[in-house]
């Protein structure tokens, strides 16, 4: 008899800012498990691969199937492919994590098996999707740092404040306005459109748009 | 019937640095297949992964049965998904990218079937390794910005001089000595061991080692 095969399965870390105790948190929707092993545990979205879809073609699908969104972002994170992952046969996983915007991410699908849930307060997850999540949120952190990402998570206009609230929602730590502001305004990848946010009355911040969103389109 | 099954592979792109029209070159080892699809052409080490193997324990025998070499670095790169990738069933593979220290890239086997070449002159790949190894070349290159990644490739102790020739031969240009040495030195991740290159007579060069290269080892 042939050796047992390996399966390929693609998951995906799938982030969005939601409101946690009246503030944006970074959070991520899970699957409850219908089956074992780890009946009734929340899981990362994913399954097998197809044999006709592309490894991100597949991640889309996740994305798709559990919460109808489109990525704002989508990237490789890593294969993690150790002996024994938990399931009763050998499965590597491939994968991906996503970014949806803001305003996306607040949306609820009537199903009772998908659930978001903040990335610093989550259940005990199956298989070893915990550690596959701390991966993905030290990368999500690293390249807030040296790229636009934040941007992805924004509507087309905003205040420098509402930008500051995503990185301080993924850092988890309270940034200075000031400090933040001029950090920004040095990178050259926001432009004030002129306006100013609406229903401010006295000192509307002015608003901003990316000038650096399309290379983040993938 | 069911669906035939996805394979899992994992190939590695094992960089060393040898000689070359006289001057170090970034090289890496290629495999002659001896079977279709592609009888006769280069290829990247690699293979089926094993069901009792990692993905990590598979990139190491690549490395063993090609070259019979240590890695001084080996980390995953990508995984290649793509659903029509050249070979006849459904390959996923996954690939690691490693170096090797330039002593022991030195050496070579009596095997007919492995040869190393230089990166900037490699001839048709199978499948789409040239693809592959494109990323991993650009990978290398970025990681030395940030990095220290090039005392790898060096003995335990080395000049100056030695560290701007891997950076050289790496990213392909000639690099400004003087500068160089300052950008290195600003670093803190060189010491000079107090002794100085043997066999040179006037003003023999100072040798230093590497004080960051014990977080590279993997």
């Amino acid at each position: 008899m042939p050796e047992q095969p390996v399966t390929v399965a693609v998951s995906t870390v799938i982030f969005g800012l939601r409101e946690h105790d009246g503030e944006q948190a970074l959070h991520l929707p899970l699957v409850q498990r219908v089956r074992e092993p780890h009946l009734g545990r929340w899981a990362l979205p994913g399954g097998p691969l197809r044999a006709d879809e592309s490894l991100r073609d597949a991640a889309r699908r996740n994305l798709a199937d559990t919460t109808g969104l489109n990525p704002a972002h989508l990237e490789q994170l890593y294969t993690f492919g150790a002996v024994d992952r938990g399931a009763a046969d050998r499965v590597v996983s491939v994968v991906y994590w996503a970014l949806v915007r803001t305003e996306e991410a607040a949306l609820t699908r009537d199903d009772p098996h998908v659930a978001w849930y903040p990335a610093h307060a989550l259940p005990p997850l199956a298989f070893d999707h915990e550690e596959i999540v701390g991966w993905a949120v030290k990368r999500l952190k690293a390249k807030l740092e040296y790229t636009h990402l934040s941007h992805a998570l924004l509507p087309d206009e905003f205040t420098l404040g509402q930008l500051r609230e995503v990185h301080e929602a993924i850092l988890g730590r309270r940034l200075d306005p000031a400090n933040f502001r001029r950090r920004v305004e040095a990178t050259g990848t926001v432009a004030p459109t002129g306006a100013h946010q609406a229903g401010v009355r006295h000192r509307p911040p002015a608003l901003y748009r990316s000038t650096a969103r399309e290379e983040l389109l993938t």
